[in-house]
């Protein structure tokens, strides 16, 4: 054989290991406190109540928890999903359900039948890295909306375009975004929804993190001020465990059946045996005492991390402190650049993830994200100390006169 | 809003409703004896097995299995699959294991790695339906190889177009085929393998099927005979349960990284709970009892439905006793198209797949396929007793002399 039988393929030649996934190895040596990935606390893993459901389930649905299953998902959970999201505003019929295997797996199905190769589709900017890693398989056109603090402006929205082949979708989160942490105003959502059906593109709304308020739940879900153009994802990996893979897609009807289709195709169902544990789980309001344990841990956490932040980092840093959610953004002063100093940063202990990896295009490169849920408040303080102790230094060799 | 946001996309344009998912369906009525669907018997499943695993799983690594985890599967698994697949002649290292949520998903990201619009896919005359989804919508160009009782020949191979875009792999499943239940000699295997080397194509081996043999073990893997050019695809979906979806794929060095980075984008990572109990389940030789019982089981099955065909089929039908697998595939006597019989046959009260939706091209309308493991032999043989007298009835009526 003269030549590889593997390189023909265009994605196969395009793809290389990917930079994030080398830098967060990097990130994962013993003994460094890493605030890089956005781990759950496993301390609100419910592991009795899991339990309990494994040994309900196996006694009495075994057939059918390991049997082969709809691809739509378990009933009874597409129900359940149908009416935690009219909770948050959005009309729903069990119908328009579809259970995914954890919304990573939604961002898939999104792209396989959305994207196509050089069409536009917008995102935030920074977005969600993982979003932006399902959406590349499918080669979109990447258009990075212009955001301030509270989102993508409107006016960005209005101005994609809509010459053939037309914008496919702009894919947002609305709630404590990953990573700035940021949350939209009613007033933002309004506009947004109202640019976007004017300029008839759909949206894409991730809402991972919506359950995580601190002092008071966040405004209106987007889906539900324009239903038919939207698709909504929801997870229970932050509110119940990642590790049983769990998400869901609530989309109209009228596209519905191609994302079933589209799902079929990809894994044939989520486990149902998984799907069967949580709804035993959740059924009876588990997550209404469940979440507010949740979020009073991870208030806590923020807590910790803003003050540590506050004594630490040096002047010029700048953050805001999130009302919800899991990260911190943080800028650094001119002439830092994070990417740069993460080696740096893991010799002396702590890790986190550089900004540079949640941008389309043109990254900041002095921004970092640090996960507040993984490490506990005392850790929480001793990395932040060893960041500020590596970027005070980093800020004296920048700043002391070349030789 | 004067048009739909949802249409402008290429792949969701064409995506419309699976026809064979209606047709199944239709097969799902109650009280249809139903040999449609390839579902393994309820009562392999090994429940106390799980629950003992799960509750070990849980009460020993209850942080780790509920937590995000490596896209590349659960470490002891990966190199039980390694031990598992050099039992059949392949050499692997545990590195070469990527766990995927069943080999539905290895499938689709093959087509997602593998295939490029236009660009040939190889596939058996007739081949496994859920392979033509999962790759369908990469919108590869399939070929579809002339094949004979022992799966496609070696000249069809050789005949594959080399010219740029280039033929990027050929599907084959080796083992009890679906629909076929074929099986590859290995004087076919040898041949297959060297005019796939020569013409520089890959090859996707499928193996669900290979542990289900009922008096001899299928000769050697096909990705033994040219590793560096095969992909192996194995699933615990048939010797455990399929309601844990678990699968793997066997990966030369080269194409591993791509795979991985695939297996990332489209849903982070297989369950690690399931992944961890499945383990705990298999570890220490279980299977090694566990699947002689299936063999069993379902040869006892395979007898009961080949002496029922015989008894209860019109003459003019033809099939082969599979000697492994699921699966008997018929055809019936000229003039009988077995999509258009399916509405009587379930009327009825028995179903089965028509074979037309498992061919790339040009189906053969005569075809149909009959599981035998989902049913036990009392219920197989009212089945195709049915099945007989829908046969002969819809005969009788195409001899008859029209009015």
């Amino acid at each position: 054989m003269n030549r590889s039988p593997w390189t023909q393929a265009r994605r196969a030649a395009r793809m290389n290991p990917s930079i994030i996934r080398e830098i967060l190895k990097v990130t994962e040596k013993p003994g460094v406190l890493s605030m890089a990935g956005g781990l759950p606390s496993a301390d609100t893993f419910p592991v009795e109540a899991i339990q309990a459901a494994c040994d309900r389930v196996l006694s009495h649905q075994s057939k059918e928890a390991l049997q082969y299953a709809a691809s739509e998902g378990y009933a009874p959970l597409r129900e359940w999903v149908a009416q935690r999201v009219g909770a948050l505003g959005l009309k729903a019929t069990p119908d328009q359900v579809l259970i995914t295997s954890g919304s990573q797996q939604g961002l898939d199905l999104v792209g396989k039948l959305l994207c196509d190769a050089g069409a536009p589709v917008a995102v935030e900017t920074p977005t969600y890295l993982g979003a932006l890693q399902a959406f590349t398989p499918y080669e979109p056109l990447f258009a990075s909306l212009a955001s301030d603090d509270q989102g993508p402006l409107p006016s960005a929205i209005e101005a994609l375009p809509h010459d053939a082949p037309g914008t496919r979708f702009s894919y947002l989160l609305p709630n404590y975004q990953n990573p700035t942490g940021r949350v939209m105003s009613q007033a933002r959502r309004e506009a947004v929804m109202e640019a976007s059906r004017r300029a008839g593109v759909p949206v894409v709304e991730d809402n991972p993190y919506g359950d995580l308020w601190f002092d008071q739940p966040p405004p209106q879900s987007l889906s539900a001020l324009w239903p038919e153009g939207s698709l909504y994802l929801g997870s229970f990996s932050k509110v119940l465990t990642p590790g049983f893979r769990l998400g869901y897609i609530v989309a109209p009807s009228e596209i519905y059946p191609k994302l079933l289709q589209a799902k079929q195709a990809a894994d044939l169902h989520t486990p149902g045996f998984n799907q069967r544990v949580v709804h035993e789980v959740i059924k009876d309001g588990f997550l209404d005492t469940h979440v507010p344990r949740i979020r009073a841990l991870y208030k806590a956490n923020r807590d910790a991390m803003a003050d540590a932040l506050r004594q630490h980092l040096p002047q010029g840093c700048d953050w805001q402190s999130p009302e919800g959610g899991m990260f911190f953004w943080i800028r650094l002063p001119e002439g830092l650049d994070a990417m740069a100093l993460l080696p740096r940063a893991v010799d002396a202990g702590v890790a986190y993830v550089p900004g540079a990896a949640f941008y389309a295009h043109q990254p900041d490169p002095r921004t970092l994200r640090l996960s507040f849920v993984t490490l506990t408040p005392a850790l929480i303080r001793e990395g932040v100390e060893k960041l500020g102790r590596v970027l005070h230094e980093a800020l004296a060799m920048a700043e002391a006169p070349t030789p």
